[in-house]
């Protein structure tokens, strides 16, 4: 099968995702909307949204215009070497997978602050109707995310013809996630412990009161931080394992003298998306249905048909069985760690029980317990990743004609694997972007006074998009601890054409006993850690300012107390914004200087070490953060709903201390570090040919 | 230089060492104790702390002779392939190894609880004499692990000329480390969290008030896990590190046909002992002298020391200055390490000051805060350690007059690098004995009632402890760090010597990309989070069953909360010792089966990827739980001497959460990862022919 038919397959299924997304975008705005209060809250979260957006693209536009200056004056070759055309091809293609990323992003942002009000109002109706606006509306998010990124690798490659430039728009990418991610993260827990710590604690005023001037940008946040940035990171690893998964196909293309690799990544990732829209149009839910059972469900269906409809083509196409295997290795392992991922969370096993238990005797038992269950929960995951790319690999070393290849079909193997754990990435971003929008409909059901019975709808609705995040949340960082992998392969590959472009001699492997790869292991497992730290402590200081400002505004603002006077939301969500991004900064920074200077320190054997130490400390401390951080939230609720004492008790002021270390831990420095650890592959990838010609000891 | 007689010349030094520990127990007994309460208390805590070595030792009594059975049948062959005579051999080194470092523990035990009391009494004549009783009653410590270490290794060596035996004395100390180290652990935590819990939190009463039942446990804490715990660890290291260098020396020895290689090993480590020595004879202070001062500059004067007496004999033997370069640079590496954690803990520099300023907003603040810092801190050193390396092995490979087995001659310069950072361990433990001895005659002093002055000399003697013990624990972390390195190429030979033996193909490397090694890597990179968290939660456990017994006994002994009637002390020392033992067993178990599994999966490539991804995450995880517990004691300390509003204020009791927490990190799971390390890193090596010859997909 020709490559370019495959390429563009994938472009017309690009469009068919649009197509449909765009009707369901137009099906959610229709969805009626009456109430006064709920409109105007929804408005100022949206604007509030979009500010945070507008300067967010406004300060990366600045860094992606110094990014893109360094690629055309050094990338993939110095411009003085004569690479000129290939040169403003990166730039070109950087540039598209920063817009594409984004233009995925704002739409998401988009939908959301739409359908979050609508959602709200829909429960009147009962839980059918506001279950299928929050899905719809999640919904368009996941169409825009994969559409956007299949669409646009394919359109680099058709263009191009070299995978290498793909990596250039998955640099885009993973830029665009840096800030969105780790930005977002920032931001929203910011806003979140700001409003808390004012508003709980000092004030007495409940969630969500509209006199707390942080009470917007907690919404804001809520969308900035599990919307956009969930896309953009869903965004960044799907490009991420498609790019991977081309440079070690256009390899094996030109080791074969064919195109049917690079054929099978297009025709397999573009299955992915085809399966996730039929399984979005499969949703529906009973009067009484449980819209967790809903959302697995379709979880479970599109899995199933893309199966199916791999299977399928590898016999119409006539690929080799294995490789379909691998893949098929990827997408259940990847279920099965969503599913153990999901015990140490979930409200109706021992370890929130315990760690509610373990509150009873002060806030010290709930870290501790919840530090050993996080801990704990990180090895279903490295085994599953393990054994998954163990399979992979055996299932396709054997694919290699000659004997002489073999390493290259495997690690094809596993880079298919990652792409099979990612094909139903559509379903994974459709369920995630839900829970934020049901979360911000049960804020606005109460703003708006919509009553009791809509109240009990919007909490279920919202306890299943908890109970889902949960799998996702694994599912997502053991796809992106398969697709690093992936990278390494990747790696290798663009050192050994690199030589070969120099005339020097390649590398094999990476030798743990090479003392340059056991100091780059070294350095790249202290990465995620400082890189985690430094967000933590911005975090701190960023809420640090805000609530200097709502102090400031509760004692210039005459009547704010009483609620006679407005507060001034957009204060607020400046700072959180500007915060986030002098925050974010100097983290990422630390991690591309620390890449490069092991790079001219070790050279390429070091920075192989590096990635390495980086991947298996930042998929544990990824895995320990996400996890104690929902464990520890779940476990609050657990208590909350009358276990241990329930509201008031001791237990409950111990598990609220949980929580509050917990939010910092899952929603900005556990899921940043998939991002931290993807952007230095690829810078490594993209530099590997100056790494190979000017470090002190390699 | 025949090897022999640098193994005689070892034994000579040994039995100095020896000889001078005795003069300083005998001096340490002589000192005066009057004081009829200080005696009647201290010798609750001897006899408390007898029980617990005696019980320890009878259970460690069964394992061994279950594990001393498995050696027996299987190690180093298969006793069924003919191999009798080696297999007894290793079973007796591996008795010895456990029975050497338990003598060295008894005697540390032995002293400590003698001179705790007359340290106390002591501080009335001023701070010279207190400080001399409390330093040389460690000294007798530091003087017994070396001299036991060193004078174990070389009979060994001189008696069966088999380096690989030593591995098996290796793992006889190891055996016992694990249930000294990670066992007292356990113990002193489950004292120290009940005794607060139910004393200060619920009853009101003081720290250290007799009337507590867990009092006595509290104390008898102090000498199992920081005396009796701290050296078995070290002497673990220290023996790992011996026989880490010896199968490398060996290795030369056989290729150069000589015995200079075993003779430097032997030579270094010996002089290492005299350094100590000498550096001990030097300890003296002023009449208004600063511990602090006196203790660190003892320990440069023996670094100095050891510098000058290795230089001479390298110049003296001949030997090639790039290894006594190799030997240098881990020293001096260790030295910086130690600083530069110490900033991390000390309590005039930025990190506990934030922590401290941050408790002000509440106790998530102090856990996120300190968190943050505890990663970052793991930075300094996992970069001198990769340095170290790095620089050991460059030196070093030059040494190969052929060039065919540079690898051999650089792995052994890391190996070399390894004893040189471990060569001050006598002075290390010295210092470090001393922390829990000045500790203790501070709890007697209030017992006894020994007025103010009394207390302000033993509270600037324990502040001087702690202040050491961060850079002592530093250092202790890098040399383990640095020895588990070498041990990785101790493995390697013994798979090729196994390989040779069999006659099948050895290995040259582990490669990152071979996927057995990567699967191995990420699940040894689970391992010591796991473990951590199994010890975290068996603290947790064993201190609620603790806690249910001091409630048993303030219900059931009339008279005991007016102070009228004894509490049953050895009731709360029984459980704290059953159950630090039964907590310990399976988190041993899980770390020595899961190395089993990989073996037997994966062979020997997946056992290399296992070994590199637990040295990795274990120190990462080792640095961050130790330097954060660290912070957050010394934050807490900081909080009570009047900042942020001192005792009694919010911060305050924030920042006792953040000390609880950090307790069970820095003095349980921390310090017990090094040795969880190295028994699997022993048992890799031990059973590498094994795993050679029947694994599934080796």
């Amino acid at each position: 099968m020709n490559a370019s038919i495959m390429e563009i397959v994938a472009i017309i299924i690009s469009f068919v995702a649009f197509f449909y997304a765009a009707w369901l975008f137009s099906w959610v705005k229709k969805q009626p909307l009456q109430n006064k209060e709920i409109e105007r809250v929804g408005g100022l979260i949206r604007d509030g949204a979009r500010t945070f957006l507008k300067r967010e693209f406004l300060v990366l536009a600045r860094f992606c215009a110094v990014a893109a200056l360094l690629i055309f004056i050094f990338l993939p070759s110095p411009v003085w070497t004569g690479s000129i055309i290939p040169n403003i091809m990166m730039v070109i293609a950087y540039i598209a997978g920063t817009v594409f990323s984004g233009f995925a992003g704002k739409i998401g942002i988009e939908v959301a602050t739409l359908a979050n009000g609508r959602c709200a109002e829909a429960a009147k109706k009962g839980i059918a109707p506001s279950f299928m606006t929050g899905f719809r509306g999640g919904a368009v998010m996941g169409m825009a995310v994969v559409g956007a990124s299949l669409i646009g690798v394919a359109l680099v490659y058709l263009l191009t013809g070299d995978s290498t430039v793909c990596l250039g728009f998955s640099f885009g990418a993973s830029s665009m996630a840096l800030f969105a991610k780790a930005g977002g993260g920032i931001f929203t827990k910011t806003a979140d412990i700001s409003a808390d710590l004012t508003g709980k604690v000092e004030l007495g005023i409940p969630e969500d009161d509209p006199r707390n001037p942080a009470v917007i940008a907690d919404n804001v946040g809520d969308n900035v931080g599990d919307v956009a940035g969930m896309g953009a990171d869903l965004f960044d690893s799907n490009v991420a394992s498609m790019a991977a998964a081309l440079i070690m196909a256009a390899a094996l293309d030109k080791l074969e003298g064919g195109t049917e690799y690079v054929g099978m990544v297009f025709c397999f990732t573009a299955l992915g998306l085809l399966a996730s829209v039929i399984g979005i149009m499969c949703a529906r839910i009973g009067k009484d249905g449980s819209p967790t059972k809903a959302l697995n469900s379709l979880t479970y269906i599109t899995t199933g048909i893309y199966v199916v409809l791999t299977g399928a083509a590898t016999l119409i196409f006539g690929y080799d069985m294995r490789i379909w295997g691998a893949c098929i290795v990827g997408l259940l392992v990847g279920v099965i760690i969503g599913i153990a991922t999901d015990y140490f969370t979930d409200d109706t096993k021992p370890p929130v029980h315990n760690v509610a238990k373990a509150s009873g005797s002060g806030p010290a038992f709930t870290i501790l317990s919840g530090v050993s269950y996080g801990f704990i929960s990180a090895l279903p995951a490295m085994v599953g990743i393990g054994i998954s790319a163990l399979a992979a690999y055996k299932l396709c070393e054997g694919l290699d004609p000659t004997g002489a290849h073999a390493v290259e079909y495997a690690m094809f193997g596993i880079a298919m694997a990652a792409v099979g754990m990612l094909s139903i990435v559509g379903m994974i971003v459709s369920n995630d972007a839900y829970g934020p929008i049901v979360d911000n409909a049960r804020g606005l059901a109460e703003m708006g006074s919509l009553g009791d019975e809509v109240l009990e709808i919007t909490d279920e609705l919202d306890s299943a998009g908890n109970t889902v995040k949960a799998v996702t949340k694994g599912f997502s960082i053991a796809a992106a601890g398969l697709t690093v992998i992936s990278l390494l392969g990747a790696f290798m590959s663009e050192v050994n054409e690199a030589a070969a472009g120099l005339g020097i001699e390649g590398i094999t492997g990476f030798d743990i006993l090479d003392p340059l790869v056991f100091f780059g292991m070294l350095i790249g497992a202290a990465v995620p850690a400082v890189f985690s730290a430094m967000l933590i402590l911005g975090v701190d200081k960023n809420a640090q300012r805000m609530v200097a400002e709502i102090h400031r505004q509760f004692r210039e603002i005459a009547g704010l107390r009483e609620g006679t006077a407005a507060p001034e939301y957009d204060k607020c969500i400046h700072i959180a914004t500007d915060g986030a991004i002098r925050e974010l900064i100097p983290a990422g920074l630390m991690a591309i200087i620390a890449t490069m200077l092991v790079g001219f320190i070790g050279g390429v054997e070091a920075v192989g070490g590096f990635l390495c130490g980086n991947i298996i400390s930042g998929l544990l401390l990824a895995l320990f953060m996400s996890n104690s951080g929902g464990l520890w939230d779940n476990s609050k609720k657990y208590v909350e709903a009358g276990h241990e004492g329930g509201k008031g008790s001791e237990a409950h002021k111990s598990a609220v201390v949980g929580d509050t270390v917990g939010d910092p831990f899952k929603d900005t420095a556990g899921p940043s570090i998939n991002t931290q650890i993807t952007v230095v592959s690829l810078i490594s990838s993209l530099m590997s040919s100056l790494f190979l010609t000017a470090s002190i000891f390699g």
